[in-house]
């Protein structure tokens, strides 16, 4: 018998009883007190409320952040979400259980955990090659290392922001192709990335790498992330050390983390690999962690791409192999991003530099306007879905993020 | 006249009253009980117990960490630091102080803050001209951008570790450049980084810059940093986006933080800049933050270096400002360090890749032995000293660490 809410439209929704993703809100009858809550249907679940109405108060339930239960576990992720889904389909719950749902358009929505370290991979080989080619024209598009490691790099944690933070446009410092020097002032050339986050909940051991075989003991869930970019100024700053300044201004996630377990549906083969990896990262077998997951970009509320996550090169799970194998460990809280999700077509890109070929083929609007790079105002959402169990869609909400003048 | 600890030696020693580190410390009897200590001499004075018998009790100072008191920003900072070197000179405080002094020989130091953000930078000129020489060999030596901005990148702050804690050699990819495949194992070209690290105290507000003028607004203080860096795995990953596994597998810091106060006379001015720089990094003036801090590394017991902090062609001042220009802000515990301290000669080079230029002048040491890159069982020491008030000298302690063997 398939499982079913006995909340209406549940199952119609992207947040059905598959799904549960968590995140953490307030209300405002209750601003100061952030709680957490899963997404179900049109509503969020208080979790702790809940959890105390059905007579087994969580404290892991009641935190005012997710940072408790990611670190408990993933037996305790297991039987926490056994306990919501009972809670949510059977009848007996129900009358417990509803008091303690908000409608989601009442609450407000907070980044649900502390980053601890955020890495940033580039792991599709299309967004690799395009980059490639617009930032070294005449050169190889891959770099020599690309097919055999999964190329990343540290972020900036301090300042990654929830969904709906406006992103004020950054200054810095950019050389026009034509100047004998750099000049100071706003980015002209202000972009975006779409990517998928994994959010670290069990810490792993220093001096011990994660292998492949235990990627789903230590990742609790998978979110949406922008990582903004100012490609005047990544461009200027980022031989010989890597991007700075064009990215860490912000980055933006989704406020729901949907748990792991959800995407176990999802897992899907990656692309076959030209190169035969190193050990550590071959991932032949039940290892792969290939991902089904559609991403669609909004520009405005205008559909402008929708970049395939399974199309990525490397998994996140050969992603967190390989991040741990000179012995640094993760914490509770790390988040690594896949890097930008672009598939093969022109139509499946996941940055602006990409779409419009760095500024070459403007995008157009529906209001006959076009665009290269973000203008003052715009607003860009990025959402997913990705198959659940017994038919259902897994939503991941979105990430928005509307552009700010500089200051 | 001038101030004058009570306690013997204790201005003799570079732990003298014009200094006064931070630290955070925990005795054999007391092991579970983090406590914030004061170095004085060859003590340590248990802060917070001593503020409480002058009947001063300070949360600040009875913390396990430094975080609070880092948080409380700069007036704290000065009140704190005038009550420490009054209850230190004062003839009066002596009987009630003294109860509260530790030999530091019977102390277990540990990381004195939680660190958030981490930033490198490559500040100094000769560092990265000696390292454009060996990685890009016939390419100019500096990049376009170098002289325009103090180029950093994000490392990784969960892998900072206190001075002592053995290094493990990492494991990594590397590509021998005769071979057609990276090849796997345990690093060959193990190499250290002698550096300078700024610990922000007071965080600073999203989206606004921090102009060289408020820097020792948000600077708590100073510390050494040892950057180990696995030269084949750096190699074979740094294009494009930068280091990565060839850093992150530990970074070492000396426990004690020296207050940015007791730095005040090794203000001096930096080296001469051949371009001028944008305004927004324009130190013309007293906005100049030149440190005359000399360094030393011994390896295994032996002065293999002496790197001169004053030869920074960018300060610390300076990058905190290019940090912040985008609208990123920093927070309480961001550690940000200055890059390998290279000075011009070749017995003040920061790191080994240099002092042996690639390997092809082995370092000897007084055993008959000589080094390229570090074996297993070295030990490396970095140290440091600067001129303070009234003729004193401010120890930074030292930065030390052992390479443990692959596992």
């Amino acid at each position: 018998m398939t499982l079913r809410s006995w909340l209406a439209g549940a199952d119609e929704s992207t947040f059905g009883v598959h799904n549960l993703p968590y995140g953490v809100f307030t209300t405002a009858d209750r601003p100061g007190e952030r709680r957490i809550g899963v997404a179900i249907g049109d509503r969020v679940l208080d979790a702790g409320a809940a959890a105390s109405a059905v007579g087994v108060p969580s404290a892991l339930l009641e935190a005012p952040t997710l940072g408790p239960l990611m670190a408990a576990g993933r037996p305790t992720w297991r039987s926490v979400r056994h306990a919501l889904t009972s809670w949510l389909t059977q009848s007996g719950y129900a009358k417990a259980v509803a008091a303690h749902l908000v409608p989601r358009s009442e609450v407000s929505l907070h980044l649900p955990f502390d980053v601890a370290d955020y890495v940033d991979f580039y792991a599709s080989q299309h967004h690799a090659a395009n980059l490639g080619r617009l930032f070294r024209p005449g050169q190889e598009p891959l770099t020599p290392n690309w097919k055999h490691l999964p190329i990343g790099y540290h972020g900036r944690a301090g300042t990654i922001v929830v969904s709906g933070t406006p992103i004020v446009r950054p200054a810095g410092q950019r050389k026009p192709a034509d100047a004998a020097r750099p000049v100071f002032g706003a980015s002209q050339r202000l972009d975006i990335e779409a990517e998928v986050g994994f959010v670290v909940g069990t810490p792993s051991t220093p001096g011990s790498p994660v292998g492949l075989k235990t990627f789903s003991e230590h990742v609790f869930g998978v979110c949406l992330v922008n990582d903004w970019s100012a490609r005047d100024l990544q461009s200027w700053e980022y031989v010989p050390l890597g991007p700075f300044s064009g990215k860490s201004f912000a980055t933006s996630v989704s406020p729901w983390i949907v748990p792991l377990d959800a995407l176990e549906h999802a897992r899907t083969a990656p692309p076959p690999r030209d190169v035969e990896p190193l050990p550590y990262l071959d991932d032949r077998g039940e290892d792969a962690w290939g991902l089904d997951i559609s991403l669609e970009i909004r520009l405005n509320g205008h559909s402008v791409s929708r970049p395939p996550f399974a199309a990525m090169y490397w998994t996140a799970a050969q992603q967190l192999a390989h991040l741990t194998v000179n012995g640094a460990h993760v914490r509770t809280g790390d988040l690594f991003a896949s890097g930008t999700v672009s598939g093969p077509g022109p139509d499946s890109r996941g940055s602006l530099i990409e779409l419009t070929w760095n500024g070459q083929h403007p995008v157009g609007l529906p209001d006959g306007s076009e665009r290269t790079f973000l203008q003052d105002g715009d607003e860009v959402l990025v959402t997913a879905t990705a198959p659940g169990a017994c038919g259902s869609r897994i939503g991941f909400g979105e990430v928005i993020g509307r552009v700010s003048p500089a200051r």
